[in-house]
């Protein structure tokens, strides 16, 4: 396997995914077990408060974590996640989430997601850990 | 400050909240600190296996949060949030999201949420913190 | 397997365990998948400020979930956890520790514990996941 | 207030706190908001398996997080931590822990925990939610 059999995987994960569509989800860059992803919050993304809903940021962290845990052809599934809002997002705000694989096992792996916004300033921290199957992703998708 | 506090409160939070209205977030309940609501998993909610992407139940959680920790009349913001994914979640599935205060404070609040679907199989549970302002909510709704 | 070989599965691992001992843990009840556990807040589990270490309630709650999660007799090994502090706890209180288990699949489970005091007042709540291996806990234990 | 007040107030909070001393916690370095302790793992901190206690990593994390947000002489309760278990953790390994201050509010803050091996292997990773009072943390301890 190499980088552009994780590329592949990214992009045709991307492909079938209609919420991360919807999310305007931009890959920045992918390698084995570590992707950047972006996207722009719009009016659509915001709550009653007029920021941007909770679910906007990890939405982008938890398509990261999927597509970082799945770039190694090993089909993952997310088992739990948490995360910390560090700062108000508003509409216009462009994300970048960027994951940091801190344990890759044979069974299950887990990964640190940061969202900044376009100027740096940390917006969110996430943790994600997944359960890593037998199975290829590529069997998998459509 | 009585039930119909909390509802109007509740109602005017899901009007000015157009995430919410995406997700197709319905009210079932509320009361001081505890709300129930549901919505329906469509199509464009999915990810690229083909389930619902992780961030839908997340955001119902999200959303029910927001409403039973505002529902006091006291501002109340989302530090941090924990979810663990229990089923796959599919299109069409109706999921049914309930809240129960596990603490209370001047200042904080700590709130359980369940993900049922219609048929009563839990989904995911969820636990998330919130700040509490010293303002009203009624005061910063539009 | 039989109620009586959870009990016995409990009690080699808890013979074994000198900090659970050093708590102090006492074994309620055990069934597969769901023990009771108590203790009691000594002295020397205080902190800087006179009240019980945060790890006092986590160490009875991850003890909670090793027996839970191994009472089945299928070796289980704690991911990731977390928990959420209610209330102060105080020298002389007696911990009462009850699981649930929300998910259990092949490679893995999710459990929910509620730490409460003697008088019934919850003190703090916690979820912990644990990958289950295919090895069985009494060939591990000495 | 100057660096010696946040070295002043971690020795007192660390000589009042008897559980940290029975965990054998050593200062390595103290900042506003940030502070850097060890400590060596010893045959009665393990548990059934051999290894050492969940507890015992979670400890040295949590005491970082109380020294760390006290350091800044405003009171600090935590509200809620979460942790990540990477390797298994033996007798005789020394910890070492780091905190990160990711968000200082007025009444909150976020810190990120690495607990490293002598050897600089990443073991766990947490991350804890404080909230912060109005009183100094000089004036609440004995």
């Amino acid at each position: 396997m190499n980088q552009s059999t994780s590329e592949k995987i990214i992009h045709r994960l991307l492909n079938n995914d209609p919420f991360s569509q919807w999310l305007g989800i931009e890959v920045l860059s992918v390698h084995k077990g570590k992707v950047k992803l972006a996207m722009e919050v719009r009016e659509e993304m915001l709550n009653g408060f007029r920021i941007a809903h909770g679910a906007i940021p990890y939405a982008l962290a938890d398509t990261t974590l999927a597509f970082a845990s799945n770039s190694r052809n090993k089909l993952s599934m997310t088992l739990t996640n948490n995360i910390s809002y560090l700062r108000k997002i508003e509409s216009g705000d462009r994300l970048v989430a960027e994951s940091e694989e801190v344990s890759l096992q044979d069974n299950y792996g887990v990964y640190l997601i940061n969202i900044d916004r376009q100027d740096q300033i940390r917006l969110a921290v996430f943790r994600g850990t997944v359960y890593r199957s037998k199975h290829h992703v590529d069997e998998r998708l459509p």
